[in-house]
């Protein structure tokens, strides 16, 4: 423990380790702990829905 | 916030969109909150253990 | 299955009550099943940033 | 309720099936409870960061 | 990792060191993994939907 | 969306200024979104299994 959740969009894999390393190293410092898991969670936006719109519908609008 | 997370078996992108349209308008209403971010997780039944087993090995025990 | 994670402010139990009821039916119609679990998380102002801000103190800058 | 997350790494079936058999065994002996959902998460290791790292690459350390 | 998150109502500590030590001892056999996280999340019977009503309203119901 | 869940120990509202503020900068630069949520979660050591043993009574040990 710590474990931290990361509910986002798709990422590529440089950014992902921009990602873990950066938020491993304020969390460590701030918790004072050294073992923290962060997970990453990649959602299409057809599974995301913002005020009640699914991401692709609204990203479709913005075309 | 809020942030609500669904977690349920694979959907079509119509239901998906009436789903995330209806939560939206009750969340909206009860919390009195405009900005909502709805999250749907589609879980293969091979990943879902109901009482014990398996959906995949129920569903085979149903056909 | 499904289960559907609220995570929101604080509510009061009538409110609770509406909201189970009114996304039961929703989930219960469009998944077509019947056992749906949903669990309500409150989160307290102090534990939930929103673009880099404790939600408390957001609040306080709105008095 | 209760409802189980299990975040890991890919697991074959057989091995879903034991885990899902053998943990509803569990909680249902100490919940008293006879309905239990487990959600089985697989994780790539692109997708998994231990103590600042992606898995993908402190495995590939390893090799 | 793996991090296993269990939703269910309260517990006494007696029964939460039974739940993670077995828990514990299938997840490390089954994933082959040793360092493995159990949070036990204790819900009110307030802010459990079931079937669309409150726990707290269905066990009222059974007095 | 993102959101971010961080389950830990309890902190302080200093840290939770601090975590809160500087993972949002990481996020919102790495994703190149502006709208994060992040949710703060704090678990008793009660609640928390280690390797198949709580961490309060890991914390016993250690004393």
């Amino acid at each position: 423990m710590p474990t931290i959740i990361v509910e986002g969009p798709k990422l590529d894999i440089e950014k992902k380790r921009e990602l873990v390393k950066e938020i491993y190293e304020i969390a460590s410092k701030i918790y004072g702990i050294e073992h923290i898991v962060i997970i990453i969670k990649e959602n299409s936006p057809e599974n995301v829905g913002i005020n009640g719109k699914l991401l692709i519908d609204r990203e479709k609008n913005l075309e």
